[in-house]
C-alpha cells in the first residue's frame, strides 16, 4: 500500500512515523513544501525571545534521520500543487529544480496547516511587517529585527490572542518597547474580561501597551519608519510589526480538487477522519470537526489535537475506520511574563454567542495551602449550565498551577462531566502543591450552591447595571472594617460578617440585598445568615471585590467612615 | 436541631461550618480535646523546617473567630469520653478543671481522627522519641530538638512514608544529620521499587543514609545519647528519633459505644456516612470505606478525602441521606527535597496482593517540551487491566508537573476510566507546560500499543530473571554506538534501530529477542521492525536503560565493543 503525505510537520511527521510502526510494509512519501519537517512551530516564540539559544534544538528530526527510522521517502521543498483524484495521483513540484512530476497514491493524507491572515489594507507589504507560522518567518524575524535591533526599538504586535501575546513577552524581553493592539474589546478573546482583565494589567506592569478596541487600518512607511494606523487615526511608529490577527485552514488543495469544505471554512472530515474522498484522510489545523460541547464544527488551531488526529488517521489509514477521533474542547494555555493564562470549553462570550442557558462563577483561591509560602493567588472562571449542572468551560490565570486547573476541567468537559464531579474530584494534596479542596474543586462547590439555591449569584456588571440606574437595594460589604476603610463599592454600608447576626435589625428586609466581601467566601457566609433570616432577595458578588476591583466601575479607592 | 461535633480539626471544623451554612437555625456544639481547631496539620513538618517560619500561619481560625463567624458553642480542652447513645449524649471531661458532664444531642458527628502507631519495644517511653500528629508534637519537636539543636546532631525517622520522608527533608534542613528506616524493602510503598528507586537515590545525593528492609527493635540511652536499635542489631546512636512507621483510626469512642468497626479497623459507614447508629455520622482518619477500585474497604487517612467527607456529612445531617460519598482512590503526594513523588490508585505491590491482573508501563517523558529549557524527565509508571483497559493505578517522580500528571490519572480513576480515555484527553499545551502528546497520554498511548499486541512488554525484573537462568535469546540494544559504549545491558548487542533493517539476517529468528533503548520508544520502533519480520518472540524493555540502570542486576556501566 502506498501512502502519500502532504505536510512533514505535526500531522503529518506523526502519521506517517505510526503508519509505519503499524504497518511495516507501508511504503511513504511524504511531501513537504518548507526545508524542513517535524519542526518546534509552537517554540518559535521562545527562540526569538532567546529563552530557546540553540536554533538546532527546534528541530526534533531531519528529513533523513526520520526517512531512516521510519523508511520513508521524505522529499522536503517540494510542494504539492495539484490532487488528481480521478487517477489518484499528486502533481508536484520540486522547489529546488522547478520540476513538476506525479507521484501516484492508494490512500492520500492532508496534513497543509493554516496560514497566518494577512488582511488586504494599504502598505501590506512595506518591509518589516512580519508573520511568524514557520522556520522561514522565524529567520527572517530573528535576523532582521533581532540580531539587528536597534537602540529603543519598538515593535506592534497586532492581534492579541495567544500567540500575539507570546510574541509581546519575547519581543519585549529582547529589548523591543511593544505595543499590542486588538480590534475586541480585551485580549485573549478566549478568556473573558475578568480573566483578561489581569492578563492586561500585567501586561502594562511589565511595559507593553495594550490597545484595544481599535484595529488595523494601514500600514506607512515614513522617512524608514514603519507606522501602524489603526482604525480610529492613531498612528504607531515602530521598527517592525507582527501580525498575529489570526490563521486560516490551507484549504486550496483540498477545494481545487472537490474536496468538501465545512461551515467553518476547514476541510470536512468524519470521525475517522476522512474526507469527503474516502482514499483521503486530513488532519490538523486544516480541518474542522464538530465540538463535543456543542456539536459545531469549528477549526481550533491546537497542536495537541492535531497530534492525536495523526495517530487516529495512520490507523484508519491502515485499518479502515478503526478508531473514532472524538473532537477537542479548545484547550489552550499561554506565558504571559509572570503569568499563565489558559482556558477549555466555552467563554461566556461564545455561550452568549450560542444562545446557551448558564451560570458562571469567579473564585481567587491560593495555588496551595495559605500557610505555605509562595502562593499568588489563580483567578478561576467555571461556567456551567444551572439546569442539569454540566461543566460548558473554564478559565484560570495566575502564577502557579493554572494549567493543572485547566488540564482536571478539559478532561472533564471530554466526559460530559458536571460541577457534581469536579466537587468528588480527587487531586493530590500536599501544602506545596495545592489545599486539600483545589481550586477546581472549590470552584465546583460554589456552583452546587447555585445549583442548590443555596446562593444567589450577581455578577460585577450586573451590580454595576443596578448602580447605575441608582436602583434601590441593601448593599453590604461584610468584610472586616479595616478592609472596607481601604475601599469598597460606592454606597457599600459595612457590616462585618462575624457580627452580621447583631444588625439583622438594621438592614431592611423587604429590599433586594447584594453582599460581598473580598473574594466571595465570606459574601456566601453572610448570605446564608440573610437568606434564613427572612431576607427574601439575596445575592453574593461572584469574585468580590477581587473581580471587582478589576471590572467594576464603581469602585472606591478610598472610603469615608 | 441541636448538633454534636467530636474533633475540631479539619474533618469536625469543616463539618461544623457547612452544616451551619446549610442550616442557620443548628445549634452546634463542637469538642476538642486539644487546645486548637482547625489547624494546619499537614503543614507541621514544614513549620519544624522553618519553611514556614510564622507559627501562626498554622492556625486557620481560633476557637473564638471560628465560634463568632458560625455561631458554635467550640469547646477546646474539652475531651469526649464516652457516648451515651440510649440517652443520645456524650460525657465530656473539661481538661482545664477536670470536672465531668453531659451534653445532649440530637445528631452526632465523630470526627476523631487518628494516633500514630507507638509499638511496643523497649524504651519506647524514653526522651526524645517523637510522634508527628498535632500541634502539642510539633511544639515539642520544634522546642527541644530544633530551638536547641546541638552541632552535629543526628536524626533517625522511622518509617519511609510520605509524612517520613518530609520530616526527613526538614530535619536535614534545619541541619540534623538524618537517617530513615524502613522495614519494607523500599521507602514509599505506595510506590512500586523502579518509582522508590529515584527517591531513594535522591535522599542518599542529599545526604539522607537510607536502611530498608531493617525495623525498629528498641530504643536505648547510653551516656546521654538516644540509639535506635534495629532488627538486625545495627545501632543508630541520635539526638533525636521521629516515629512515622503509620497512624491508627482513634476507635475508643466509637468502639466503647458499641458502633460497628469495619475489616480494616476503621469506624463502618454507609455512603452517607452514617455509622451503624443513623444518629452517628462519622468522617476522616476514624473510618473506612470501600476503595471504588476494589470494593474493599481501607482506611486513607488524607486531608483532601477528609473535607470533602465534612462536606457531604454535614449536608446529610441536615437532609437526610441526600449526598453520596464516592470513595477515593487513595491519590497522594509528599515534596521530598527537590523531587516530588506522587500516587494515586493501586500499586503493582497491592495488585499482586489483591491477585488482580494486570500491566505495567514505565515511562521517562520530559515534563514540558523538550527544546524549551530547564526541564528533568519525569518517571511515571501506569498499571491498566490487559483485559479491558482500565486504568488501576499510576505514579510519577520528578522535578516538575507531576502532581498534574497524577491529578488527571486519579481523576480518571474516579470514573472508571481506561488508556484509551488517557489517549483521547485534551490538556492546556504549550512549550513551558507540556508537550502535544501530555505525559500520561502518552504512557497511554504505549498502554494501548501493549492492548492492540502492538508491542509486547518485559520489565526490567524478568529480563533480569532470564539473564540470572542464562536463557538463550537475542538482546539487542537499538541505541546509538555512543550510547551502547557508555554502557548496556550484559551479552546485549547493538544494532541501531535507524539501521535495524540492514541486520535483519545478523540476527536468530528461531530465539524469543529483547530489544531496549534509552527509554522505551526506539526499542519500540525496532519491536515493530522485528515482529513484521518475521520475528515471532519479541519484546520491549519497559522503561529502557533508564529504569534498568536504577533496578536491573546486570548493568554494564562500560561496554567494550
Amino acid at each position: 500500500m502506498k501512502y502519500v503525505i502532504i505536510g512533514g510537520v505535526a500531522g503529518g511527521a506523526s502519521a506517517a512515523a505510526r503508519l509505519k510502526r503499524v504497518n511495516e510494509d507501508a511504503e511513504i512519501v511524504l511531501f513537504e513544501k518548507g526545508e524542513y519537517i517535524s519542526y518546534a512551530n509552537c517554540g518559535l516564540p521562545y527562540y526569538i525571545g532567546n529563552t530557546i539559544e540553540d536554533r538546532k534544538k527546534l528541530f526534533l528530526q531531519t528529513p533523513v534521520s526520520f526517512g531512516n527510522r521510519y523508511d520513508a521517502d521524505v522529499r522536503t521543498l517540494n510542494e504539492v500543487t495539484a490532487i488528481n483524484r480521478e487517477r489518484k495521483t499528486v502533481t508536484v513540484k520540486n522547489l529546488r529544480n522547478g520540476k513538476e512530476y506525479e507521484e501516484d497514491y492508494d490512500i492520500l493524507l492532508l496534513s497543509p496547516g493554516a496560514e497566518p491572515v494577512k488582511p488586504p489594507v494599504p502598505g501590506i507589504d512595506l518591509p518589516n511587517i512580519f508573520t511568524l507560522r514557520n522556520v522561514a518567518d522565524c529567520d527572517r524575524i530573528k535576523i532582521q529585527a533581532i540580531d539587528n535591533l536597534k537602540e529603543n526599538a519598538s515593535a506592534v504586535v497586532i492581534g492579541g490572542g495567544f500567540i500575539g501575546l507570546e510574541m509581546a513577552e519575547n519581543l519585549s524581553k529582547t529589548g523591543y518597547h511593544v505595543t499590542v493592539v486588538e480590534k475586541a474589546d480585551h485580549v485573549l478573546t478566549p478568556l473573558d474580561w475578568p480573566m483578561a482583565a489581569i492578563v492586561q494589567q500585567h501586561l502594562q506592569d511589565k511595559g507593553v501597551r495594550v490597545i484595544t478596541q481599535n484595529g488595523l487600518s494601514a500600514f506607512q512607511e515614513k522617512e524608514g519608519l514603519l507606522t501602524v494606523l489603526l482604525e480610529d487615526g492613531t498612528a504607531l511608529p515602530c521598527n517592525l510589526a507582527i501580525l498575529s490577527i489570526g490563521v486560516r485552514p490551507n484549504t486550496a488543495l483540498a477545494k481545487a480538487c472537490g474536496l468538501e469544505i465545512g461551515e467553518a471554512g476547514g476541510i470536512k472530515v468524519n470521525e475517522y477522519l476522512q474526507t469527503s474522498d474516502e482514499c483521503i484522510f486530513a488532519v490538523g489545523d486544516a480541518i474542522e470537526f464538530p465540538n463535543p460541547l456543542t456539536g459545531k464544527s469549528y477549526c481550533n488551531f491546537l497542536a495537541g489535537p492535531a497530534n492525536l488526529q495523526a495517530r487516529i488517521a495512520a490507523m484508519n489509514m491502515v485499518y479502515p475506520q478503526s478508531v473514532q477521533y472524538q473532537g477537542s474542547v479548545a484547550t489552550a494555555i499561554a506565558k504571559i511574563f509572570d503569568l499563565t493564562a489558559a482556558s477549555t470549553g466555552l467563554s461566556e462570550a461564545a455561550l452568549h454567542k450560542l444562545e446557551m442557558n448558564f451560570q458562571t462563577v469567579i473564585t481567587h483561591p491560593a495555588p496551595h495551602a495559605t500557610y505555605y509560602p509562595g502562593g499568588q493567588p489563580i483567578h478561576l472562571k467555571l461556567n456551567f449550565d444551572p439546569e442539569n449542572g454540566r461543566i460548558l468551560g473554564a478559565q484560570a490565570v495566575g502564577t502557579q498551577n493554572v494549567d493543572k486547573q485547566i488540564d482536571v476541567v478539559s478532561l472533564l468537559l471530554k466526559h460530559q462531566g458536571t460541577i457534581f464531579d469536579l466537587v468528588n474530584s480527587e487531586h493530590a494534596y500536599a501544602p506545596p502543591y495545592g489545599s486539600a479542596k483545589s481550586p477546581v474543586m472549590f470552584a465546583g462547590m460554589v456552583a452546587e450552591n447555585i445549583f442548590a439555591h443555596l446562593m444567589n449569584p450577581i455578577q460585577a456588571s450586573e451590580l454595576d447595571g443596578m448602580l447605575d440606574h441608582n436602583e434601590d437595594f441593601n448593599l453590604i460589604d461584610v468584610r472586616e472594617i479595616q478592609e472596607y476603610k481601604t475601599g469598597s463599592i460606592q454606597n457599600a454600608q459595612n457590616f462585618p460578617v462575624d457580627e452580621l447576626r447583631e444588625f439583622l435589625d438594621d438592614i431592611p428586609q423587604d429590599k433586594k440585598t447584594i453582599v460581598f466581601c473580598e473574594v466571595g467566601l465570606r459574601g456566601y457566609v453572610a448570605s446564608r445568615i440573610l437568606m434564613q433570616s427572612g431576607f427574601e432577595n439575596v445575592y453574593n458578588l461572584i469574585g468580590g471585590m477581587k473581580t471587582y476591583r478589576l471590572v467594576g466601575r464603581h469602585n472606591m479607592k478610598t472610603n469615608v467612615e
